[in-house]
């Protein structure tokens, strides 16, 4: 009997209050039984989100959100500015050119942020860049991009929208979506939401329903203006995916009986001891910069496969993290602090990767990180 | 205490086999514990829509298989002929014109089917149309329209693809893919698979692959070419809905115990039995021929409003059928017999009906539609 525990980043483990309501009897997505639970769902969204704009519940992975706030707002020619600084940075690439954008890319090195002063410079140059595209977290990498001061840069440009990828940092971080004038952000259901994956969100913002008006792109799956008029009378404009957003609205409520600030505080103090706990390891972090607190990036030890590590880690001791993405692989394994997360997830996880490394020939002193982990999360 | 009883053409009611079985831990989706999960739902799908060929799975509803449908075999200004003979029709249309293809459509009176020949004509007058789209089962009016018919007439034409949405019609009528000649099937997960909404599941012949070589229509998010690659590796080429995945292998394993020809007699005995007790009512079908195994529509007795009809099962008596759709609404009501149902589903049902009616001032013999349905499914 090898005990289970799921460390990847997204999908993440799923509390059991969710878990056993998505087991009940499945109900009618246009019967009144469904109506008020779609429509706690809505409001649930919008705490969440910080925002009074709609967010939108697709039945989708987070990639059919993020297409979706391609196709909605803009229209084959427009210029695109995207920062690619990962795999998931040059998903969007993928999706704007799959649509006919004109594309123009800000690229970094695998581990690094974007300079908020970069994208200005590059709106500067050109105003009519219609859509800049960005992640929150770059779980390819493990970095967080500054969001914050990204948005308070493309605000100034009125005829530029600011879309961000939050799929894994959704809960992970603090994004201000009206304060900080975030025009289209987009969330997973498995990541820091705790459910299983099925489910896109993303809000909007009264300037990227302008945009609606005009664009161009051919849509039906993914309609945003459908999905809006629906979700006025609590529906989705297709088939609701009845079993999630029950499962969304038990999450919803451990999360508010949490409190948002503490759900931000719990993932920051997580993902610092993880990074602290590697770095007694004498491992060396992959973001070089700006750590994301969903998933640490760590560099595997010269000599070692990152692959290995990650498959020594899931079959000798049970635990799934992550191995690294694209060029990444080999190089690096990712361990998430997302979500159903806390002090004993982060103790379990660094014991593994010590053990694991030690019985891979690394020197390692065991519980030398375990030790640094303990220390910070006692605080 | 009221119990509750779900008879809506979808979602219809979860075997427990499946709730539980999603209930689990959730599973990481490029793990080696998911893949043989995937190799089986791949193989048991392969089962089910009787073909050789790769049975896609998505994570959607139904209609994002119907788009993706569209967008991977076709290009903006393809000539297409549309099936128009529902509220599904019509989805058709729009699907084919959000995407730009010259639409041309053979329009039915709702209740009725298309006949063969009027394909046959169609394609004969002009042999370039490149895609025939029709339902299986036209769910918003109860009708059946003969693919093996229709099939037997496109496969003649080799510049032309048939496409088929069978999101109700699957595990309720037989389509035998292969041996007809089907090049594009459609399902979803909350019909006859008796699973929550969050799956679609496209079939797809050799002859579609190499249309879609060509197609021009933009697509990310449904890229059938990058699934096919995926599913060879028993994954999907975006995060797979784990537990939905899950869900479908418990209840293809439950339907591979029953044996697919005898799914498809429970669907017509059920429906037969529905259909006859109905009558004997004194209420006529809404389908005026080819009647669906999935859904039998019934048009509401003279003075009488099927949305009230609807209210007065699911309010007094907890049963959750359905009303009409589109220019139906107020004009009929639906009941299912499809996925997880049986002989005293249909029971329960017919007797809400003669209750409902009775209730509303409507002359009817508790009773006497019952004890024709018992006759029929003593059988």
């Amino acid at each position: 009997m090898l005990k289970r525990y799921l460390v990847a980043p997204g999908p993440t483990p799923v509390p059991s209050e969710a878990l056993l309501a998505m087991a009940m009897p499945v109900i009618h997505h246009r019967s009144p039984d469904f109506l008020p639970v779609l429509g706690a769902a809505k409001k649930g969204l919008q705490w969440l989100y910080q925002t009074k704009n709609d967010v939108l519940i697709l039945c989708a992975t987070g990639t059919g959100g993020m297409v979706g706030s391609v196709n909605n707002f803009f229209s084959p020619g427009d210029k695109a500015l995207v920062i690619n600084a990962g795999n998931f940075g040059e998903r969007w690439t993928k999706i704007c050119n799959a649509y006919g954008l004109s594309l123009q890319e800000i690229k970094k090195d695998w581990g690094y942020t974007v300079r908020p002063e970069e994208i200005e410079q590059a709106l500067r140059h050109d105003p009519s860049i219609k859509g800049v595209f960005v992640q929150a977290s770059e779980t390819s990498t493990g970095v967080y991009h500054d969001i914050e001061a990204i948005a308070s840069v493309v605000k100034n440009f009125s005829g530029t929208l600011l879309v961000v990828d939050a799929i894994s940092a959704l809960v992970a971080h603090d994004l201000k979506m009206d304060a900080w004038g975030i025009d289209v952000l987009i969330g997973g259901s498995q990541k820091g939401l705790m459910l299983p994956p099925g489910l896109a969100f993303v809000g909007i913002s009264e300037k990227a329903w302008t945009f609606a008006e005009s664009a161009k792109c051919p849509r039906f799956y993914f309609n945003f203006k459908k999905e809006r008029e629906s979700l006025a009378k609590n529906q989705t404009n297709f088939t609701s995916p009845v079993t999630l957003i029950i499962g969304l609205n038990e999450c919803l409520k451990l999360l508010q009986r949490e409190g948002l600030e503490n759900a931000f505080e719990r993932h920051r103090r997580l993902a610092n001891a993880t990074r602290e706990a590697i770095k007694a390891l004498n491992l060396e972090l992959f973001s070089k910069e700006s750590p994301s607190n969903a998933v640490t990036a760590i560099e595997s030890p010269a000599g070692l496969d990152g692959q290995e590590i990650y498959k020594n880690l899931r079959e000798k001791y049970g635990i799934t993290a992550a191995g690294g993405q694209g060029r990444a692989k080999g190089k690096i394994f990712r361990i998430a602090h997302l979500g159903y997360a806390d002090t004993f997830d982060i103790i379990t996880v660094v014991a593994g990767v010590e053990m694991v490394l030690k019985s891979m020939g690394h020197p390692v002193k065991l519980g030398s990180g375990v030790s640094v982990a303990e220390e910070l999360l006692m605080e």
